[in-house]
């Protein structure tokens, strides 16, 4: 079981900050977050330099009944991306300083060798959870014990863990478990993905609807068992893995974030670990954030996937470790010892 | 005179976005952002590597009628921390890879020399604006002038641009500022600045409106004169130098924003090169933003300056130059030509 974060050192951490040569409370959102690191680290100087994005990917047997804009090969066409370095993650994880990691979790193709893939893979895709359970009992836990072993072997590596995913159909999946597991209308759930016309959105609402009509699951593992990805499965193990290694883990947007609550409802002091990178264009992800019960730092109009928001939110992470570390006391500035 | 941007070239900036490995428009504001940076350049691979947040620090006149709630000597102390690193402006350009330089405008202390303090020092402070101009035009067009020439000298180094300051009063200045050249009603202008309780925002907000009295002023220049800080006013060169050099420059929050206002109300165009850091939780700076025409990537309720917003938005513009230079066209991914 994944302890809650220890808010009795709060007080002390807050007059830390207090203290520093800056007014109090002078820098917001970055301050709440450097409180959180040194809670999770257990250390005024939380470690923030090594980090690393981990995207899972996977396909969804949903496309077959016509959830997604794209055709269920993009999904292999892009991790082939992701692995030459080609995709917008890639041009990001430069941009901010961060190691890209590719999951198989269930890519419904066989991929070749390369020393940024994971191979992971439960399963080639998922079944159509329009038709029957998208994944069987013993696949969700495969999935979620090798998110969370990838997770603490990572950790031994990293300092930060962010998650991103790429996977064909997968907000169709990632809304159905959103509406499950925050009891909110099927409707409010469902957006227009990586990109619908009018007839296309009409028809991922009908499939859903079919799809929530054949079970009335709610517990977190029937749920994943019933709607989920593989992908989204492993992720949500990973982010298990991440908390119990003591490691901020970044969530990216509405499937990262569908990962995020099914590892809440397993177990709720995930939360404390989590740091949500931004607010998602996607309809259904501010539900899903209040379903969290969290405030994201970014609202920058973003609807890719991949980790790319996580890792724009990257750089305020370490900024929070830095400040919580490394500024001076307004006492030793004024007494002239710096 | 500084040119435009030639927004011809957008569709064809947009239409190569559009192209890449992901749904179009799927990366919201970078994308904004990435069309900025390459028509500055005037190449679809903006460079973005080289950052430097340059510090413009300066004393205000207006401290001795107490708008401030820190003594003025605290300006001197904290280029003394910027200088040694340990400010929230070191903790956050190490965050994120960015040099950092101060510029002394208008500190009131001799200082010593440094590798990163450059020497420019208008005077040792303005006069009490609430009494007279703080500074004289003579003095004005020195700030705007050993700005501009400094941020072409710097331009020869960095591919970026950050403005910040230090100065005890110069949200004072700031508010006065925007109160003239956004036509704004002054109560709507002032805010807490560094921290103040009731009796001295109420004091704040009595000597800022004896100083407006005092003066009918509009023009930029003559703004600048009656209230204007030396940092402010060599800052608002700084950032006509940098659109000049066709560098983008980010600005940070109030302070930063009051001498972006006074740089676009002397070269309109100037404004096309600037990057909007972030919604300061100061009062007023909303107002300042739509007098801009402003919308800033990050709202993570800062109020502290020393440019730390400024190096927040840094990664973000790194990521768009990456984003539009280095993402695969989805053709090619498709084709297997990747």
């Amino acid at each position: 079981m994944i302890p809650h974060l220890d808010r009795a050192r709060e007080p002390a951490l807050r007059a830390r900050l207090d203290a520093q040569a800056k007014p109090p409370g002078a820098l917001g959102r970055i301050e709440d977050l450097a409180v959180q690191l040194a809670l999770i680290s257990g250390s005024e100087r939380p470690k923030a330099d090594k980090a690393v994005l981990m995207v899972f990917a996977g396909d969804h047997g949903l496309t077959a009944s016509g959830v997604a804009a794209y055709p269920s090969s993009v999904t292999q066409a892009m991790v082939a991306t992701l692995l030459a370095g080609r995709a917008s993650a890639n041009a990001f994880a430069a941009a901010v300083g961060a190691d890209l990691l590719v999951v198989d979790a269930g890519v419904a193709a066989e991929l070749p060798e390369h020393p940024t893939l994971i191979r992971a893979k439960v399963a080639p895709g998922t079944r159509d959870a329009s038709v029957e359970p998208a994944l069987t009992p013993a696949e969700v836990e495969t999935a979620l014990g090798r998110g969370v072993a990838l997770a603490r072997a990572v950790a031994k590596d990293f300092d930060i863990l962010a998650m991103g995913e790429m996977g064909i159909g997968n907000s169709a999946s990632a809304a159905l478990i959103l509406h499950r597991l925050a009891a909110a209308p099927l409707q409010d759930c469902v957006g227009l993905g990586a990109g619908h016309d009018a007839d296309g959105f009409a028809r991922k609402q009908a499939v859903l609807a079919r799809a929530a009509a054949r079970s009335a699951a709610t517990a977190p593992l029937d749920v994943l068992a019933e709607f989920g990805g593989l992908e989204i499965t492993m992720m949500a193990g990973a982010i298990l893995g991440a908390a119990e290694a003591k490691r901020p883990v970044i969530i990216d947007g509405f499937i990262a974030g569908a990962a995020a609550l099914a590892a809440v409802r397993l177990s709720p002091a995930v939360a404390d670990y989590c740091v949500f990178a931004h607010r998602s264009a996607e309809r259904g992800h501010a539900l899903m954030l209040e379903a969290l019960k969290a405030k994201p730092l970014l609202d920058l109009d973003l609807r890719l996937g991949e980790g790319t928001g996580a890792l724009l939110a990257l750089p305020m992470v370490r900024a929070a470790a830095r400040l919580i570390a490394d500024v001076a006391s307004l006492d030793d500035v004024m007494s002239g010892r710096i």
